[in-house]
């Protein structure tokens, strides 16, 4: 598992999508708040290396390729700590 | 949005792998309940016209080329209405 507390130093710029705990209020994004850490983390790698093209993708590939893969780890590990 | 009765119908061989809640019980598995309902509705349509292939992207797939988009919106609505 991922680093809670680096996870959410990484994550301040996700909040402007899918809100400040997790909760998006645009039905567009996803919750991520309580997510499964795997799922989160498989998704990431995914939008990062392109297996994503919907939706909002080309948004979430340019994030997920500004992380690292302990990053992605860190991050998800944070999201899904959420309630 | 779409019809949370004839969703939660369509609904019942999700719940092998996201639980007949909406929360999943494994890993690798996204939780559904209370998720924004646009969101599950672009990932649905995104499985089903090839646009993941990352992950369980060919198991979904399979899943969402079973659904109409009228069965896309049910389903979405079902999950959503979860708590």
């Amino acid at each position: 598992g991922g680093d809670i507390a680096a996870g959410k130093a990484k994550a301040a710029v996700c909040a402007a999508c899918h809100g400040a705990a997790g909760i998006s209020i645009v039905p567009m994004y996803p919750n991520l708040a309580g997510q499964k850490e795997m799922y989160l983390v498989n998704a990431l790698k995914a939008y990062k290396t392109g297996q994503r093209t919907g939706g909002m993708a080309p948004i979430m590939a340019g994030q997920a390729m500004a992380l690292s893969d302990a990053d992605i780890n860190n991050v998800a590990a944070y999201f899904s700590s959420l309630k």
